[in-house]
C-alpha cells in the first residue's frame, strides 16, 4: 500500500502546484481528435501493471488534453469549475469512501445531509416541513419527482404497475428539459403521455395552454372504447327491440360491458406538471403562480425543475423569479453543481410533503423495499437515521458534504453575493451584445444568467433577413466555435432556436465560481469578432 | 480563490499525512449516537461564513467520527477502503470536474471509458461485441438492464408506456437483490410482476423452478378476463337459443367481445431473468448455464447481477463460478467498487448486443431522446464519441478513470492475484469458524468471499437446538456487534437467514484492497469470542 500512497502524494502535488488543473494558463483546452489522443495516451491495461512514473505520465497526458473547467473561458455548459472548499469536501468524501445508506457507515455524512437539506428547504425554498434527497443528477431527480407524484395519486402502482391504471399524463413546456420524456420512457408512462405545452416569446410556459391541455386529456376517451361503445350500443338497440322477452338479460349484458369498457379504456389522468425555473437554453422561468393555480384546480402535482435556475433562491434580489414555489410546488429539483458551483454531482430533490425523519414519509413509502439485510430494526442506534430506503438506489454516493463545506465557507450571505455577481456580469454581457456591432441578443429582455445571442459576420450584415440569410447564419456559430476550440481560446456552445427555425445561436451561461468578470465578457465578445472577421 | 486553494492544500496534507483516514489507527470507528455527534459538529451554515481554521476543525471532527473504511476491521459492507491509485484517479476526476456526456467536455475520459469497457467486456466477460455504460450504482445498473430487455421485447413501450402491453414479468431468486423489485415499482412493471424463484440449500436459484414459473405465467390469463368470458359465454348461449332470428348479429357481438378481452386482458409475458453471481448475504452463484438454457427456451433476456461477485471474472481460478455468462447472458452488472476495490461508485453495465460505437446501439435506441441543445450533429469532431444519450441520465459522473488507473497500476495479472488472495483468506476464515469452539458456518461449503457464521455463546452451547435456542441465538449477533462497535474494535454485520426463520448470523465479506490477511481473521474470531464470553 505504501507505494500507492506515494503515488497519490506525488499526483496530488502535481494537481495542487502544477497549476494546469486548478489555475489553468492560456488554453481552456488543447483539443485533439479521438484518434490523435489515442496515439498519445496508452489506454491499454497491461497484464503486469505500470510503474509509478508511467502512471504519473498517463495522468499528465490526461490533464494536458482535458478541458480546464476552472478556466474563465469554459462557457459551454451549465456546470463549471471548482474552488478549494468544494474540492476539499469532494476529496475528503472520496478518501473516506463510504455511502449514504445507513447512519453507521456515515454518521457525520448522514447528519450533514439531513442538516443541509433542512436548511435549504426552510431558508431557501420556504417549506417548514418536507423531505429531501440527493440524486445522481437532475434527470433522475426529475424522475424521482414523477415517482412521488405517481405514488401519491396511485399508491398501488408500486405493486400492480402502470397497466392497472388509466394513462397518467405529465406536462412540460416545449423549452423544458428532455428528462421528462426520458423518465416517461423509463418509468413506463410512455412519451405519448408527456404533453408538451407551448411557451411565450421569452420561452415561458403559457398557463392557459396548460389548463386547456389538461381539460382535453381528461375528456379524451380512447378511440378503441369509443368505437366499441358505438358498436355495442347499435347491437344493443337492435337486440332490445327484437328480443323483448330477453330484455333484462341483454340489458345486464350491456351494462356490464359498459362498466368494463369504462374501467379498461378510460380517459387520461393529468398527474404532474414539470415546470422549469431556468430553461436549458434561454434561461426562462415558467410563471409558477398561475401554473400552480392550474395544478391546484386539477389536483395535479407541481414539480419544478430548477436544476439550472434554482440558485436564485439564495439571492433576495433574484428569488422573485421563482415566486409561487413555496406556496404551490410539491417538489423541486435543484442542481447545486450548476450555478452554485458545488463539484459534480450535487442534485437535490426537495419535497414539501412530510419530513425525512418520519420514516414513513412519502419518499420512503414510494421507494422502500425493507431489505432485511441492510435495514435491520434490531440495531443499536436510532434507525430513523438510516435513509437508504428512501431512494431507488442502494448505495448512494455522498453528495452533501462538499456542498455543505462550500456553503459553510462562503456563508449564505457570501453565496448571495456570488449569485448576484453572476447576474450582474450577465447583464453586462447582454448590454455588450446589444451594443456591439454584429452581435444581436435572442431575447429582448434579461431573463437569467444564460445569455443567448447571434453574431452576424461582416459579409452578412445589412442583407435582407430572409430564409437564405438565416440559413447562412445557422452555420456561423458552429464555425466560430470550431475556430475558437482549435486555438484553445474558448469553449462556447451554440443551440438551435426553435422559434427561429432551428437557427444556431450562442449561449453563454454564467456561474458563481470562478467569479465571472466584465473583463472576461469583453474578451469573449472581442474573440468572437476576431475569429469571425473573414466570415 | 487563493484562500480556498490554501484551505485545500492544508486539508489535503491532513488527509495524506494525518494517518486517520488512509492508514487508521486502532479504532475502526469512534461511534457517537446522532444527538451526541450533533453536539460536537457545528452543522449550521451561517450567514457570514466560516474561517479556514473553523472549516479545518469541522473536517477534523468529520474525520474523527467517520467510519475508517480502510481499516482491516471494517467488515460490514460489500465495499471497503481505497488505495492510492484508485483515490488518485478519483481526486483527479473531481479536480477536473466534468461529465461523461460529450467528447469535447471530457476527451480523455471518453476514451478511457470506452477502452476500459471494451477491455473488461472482451477479456473478463468474453464478448467480442457489445455495449457498456457506467451507472450510478448497481441497483440502477440492474434497472437499466430491465429497460434494455423491455426495449428489445416491446420497443414501443418507449412511446406508448407499459399500459399498452401485457404484463411483463421479471424473475429473481429469493436470495437476489431487492433492486429488481425497486425497479419493478419505479419502471411501472409493478412488484406483483416480479416472480421470486426458490433457491437450493446453498442459496442458488433452482433452474427447474424457474422453468415452471415461466410456464405458469404464460398460461395465466387474468381473473377479470376469465370471469368476463364465462359470463359473456353464458349470456351468449342463452341469447343464441332464444333469439335465433338475430343469431348472426349476436355472434358478431360475441366474437368482437372475445377479441377485445383477449387483447386487453391477456396473460403474462416472461421478460427477463435477473440471475445473481454472488448473492448479498450468502455469496451464492446462480448456475448460469441451466438458467441460461431455460431463458433461451422461452426467449427471455438473461441479466446477471454480478454486483458483488463479478470480480471473479478477473481470476482464472475462480471465474468458473460464472460459467455460462459469455454464452447465455444478455447483460451483466458488475460493481467494481465492491470486491475489486475501486473507489465508490463504479458500477458497470455490460450488454452483449451491439457496440458502443454503433450510435444506434441498443442502449442508445432504448434511452435516446436526441436533445438538440446537447447532441448537435454539426460539430467539429466525430460525434459517435458523444455517449451521453445512451443513459437516462444527462450529465453522467466520470466513474471510469479511477477504475482504469487502479487496473493500470495493478495490471490484470495483479488484480488476479488480489482476487485469489481474497478467496484464500476467506477459505482460511471458513476453516477457522469450522474449527473454533462456539463458531458454526451457515453453509457447509465454500461459495464466495462472504463467509456467514453463527457464534454460539458459552451459555447456549450444548442446549437442544429448538425454537427457544434459535430465538436466543438471533439476539446474540446484534449484541456482539453493538459491543464491538462501542469499543471501536470492529464493524461487522449480521443478517437474518431466511432458511433459519430469520435467525441473525454474521456475514464477513472480503475484498481485494486493503489485502485481507490470516492474522486479521484470527483477530476477528478472537475478538468475537472475547466480547461474547459472558453471553
Amino acid at each position: 500500500m505504501e507505494e500507492s500512497w506515494e503515488f497519490l502524494r506525488q499526483l496530488t502535488r502535481e494537481i495542487l502546484d502544477g497549476g494546469e488543473v486548478l489555475t489553468p494558463g492560456e488554453k481552456v483546452i488543447d483539443f485533439l481528435h479521438p484518434e490523435q489522443l489515442e496515439e498519445r495516451l496508452d489506454l491499454n491495461v497491461s497484464k503486469e501493471g505500470s510503474s509509478r512514473e508511467e502512471l504519473l505520465e498517463a495522468c499528465r497526458t490526461v490533464i494536458r488534453y482535458s478541458l480546464k473547467t476552472c478556466h474563465p473561458m469554459f462557457l459551454s455548459r451549465l456546470y463549471k469549475g471548482v474552488d478549494g472548499y468544494g474540492l476539499g469536501g469532494a476529496w475528503l468524501t472520496e478518501a473516506l469512501n463510504t455511502t449514504q445508506t445507513t447512519y453507521e457507515v456515515g454518521p457525520a455524512f448522514t447528519l450533514v445531509e439531513k442538516s443541509v437539506i433542512q436548511q435549504l428547504r426552510t431558508e431557501a425554498v420556504g417549506w417548514d416541513k418536507g423531505d429531501g434527497l440527493f440524486c445522481p443528477g437532475g434527470s433522475l431527480a426529475n424522475m424521482f419527482a414523477m415517482a412521488l407524484a405517481r405514488h401519491r395519486a396511485c399508491p398501488e402502482v408500486k405493486s400492480r404497475g402502470m397497466r392497472a391504471f388509466q394513462p397518467l399524463v405529465c406536462y412540460a413546456s416545449d423549452q423544458g428539459h428532455y428528462s421528462t420524456k426520458k423518465g416517461a420512457s423509463f418509468m413506463g408512462f410512455g412519451t405519448d403521455n408527456v404533453h408538451i405545452i407551448p411557451t411565450d416569446d421569452r420561452g415561458r410556459m403559457i398557463p392557459e395552454e396548460l389548463d386547456l391541455a389538461m381539460r382535453q386529456d381528461i375528456e379524451q376517451v380512447s378511440y378503441l372504447s369509443y368505437f366499441s361503445l358505438v358498436y355495442v350500443t347499435t347491437v344493443y338497440l337492435q337486440l332490445s327491440t327484437t328480443c323483448s322477452e330477453k330484455y333484462n338479460s341483454i340489458q345486464i349484458f350491456y351494462n356490464s360491458y359498459v362498466v368494463y369498457i369504462k374501467t379498461v379504456a378510460q380517459g387520461k389522468q393529468p398527474l404532474m406538471v414539470c415546470a422549469t425555473s431556468g430553461t436549458t437554453v434561454l434561461g426562462a422561468y415558467d410563471p409558477l403562480e398561475p401554473v400552480g393555480r392550474v395544478c391546484r384546480a386539477h389536483g395535479v402535482w407541481l414539480h419544478v425543475d430548477a436544476a439550472w435556475g434554482g440558485s436564485v433562491l439564495l439571492s433576495r434580489r433574484h428569488r422573485g423569479l421563482m415566486a409561487g414555489l413555496a406556496e404551490y410546488a410539491d417538489s423541486v429539483a435543484w442542481n447545486l453543481h450548476k450555478m452554485a458551483s458545488s463539484p459534480l454531482q450535487c442534485s437535490l430533490l426537495l419535497c414539501r410533503h412530510e419530513t425525512i425523519l418520519v420514516v414513513q414519509g412519502l419518499l420512503f413509502k414510494c421507494n422502500a423495499n425493507n431489505a432485511e439485510y441492510l435495514f435491520q430494526e434490531d440495531k443499536y442506534y436510532d434507525t430513523q437515521y438510516d435513509t437508504g430506503d428512501e431512494s431507488i438506489q442502494c448505495g448512494r454516493k455522498v453528495d452533501a458534504f462538499k456542498l455543505w463545506l462550500g456553503l459553510k465557507a462562503h456563508g449564505m450571505g457570501g453565496m448571495e453575493v456570488l449569485v448576484d455577481k453572476a447576474f450582474e456580469t450577465s447583464r453586462y454581457l447582454l448590454k455588450l451584445v446589444q451594443t456591439t456591432e454584429g452581435f444581436r441578443p435572442v431575447l429582448p429582455e434579461f431573463e437569467c444568467t444564460n445569455i443567448c445571442f447571434w453574431y452576424i459576420p461582416p459579409s452578412l450584415r445589412g442583407l435582407p433577413e430572409d430564409d437564405h440569410f438565416w440559413n447562412k447564419m445557422s452555420k456561423v456559430a458552429p464555425e466560430i466555435k470550431r475556430r475558437l476550440v482549435m486555438e484553445g481560446r474558448m469553449l462556447i456552445d451554440y443551440h438551435p432556436i426553435t422559434s427561429k427555425s432551428m437557427v444556431n445561436c450562442f449561449r453563454v451561461p454564467l456561474h458563481c465560481i470562478p467569479v465571472p468578470s466584465a473583463k472576461d465578457m469583453d474578451f469573449l465578445v472581442a474573440e468572437i469578432a476576431r475569429v469571425a472577421s473573414d466570415l
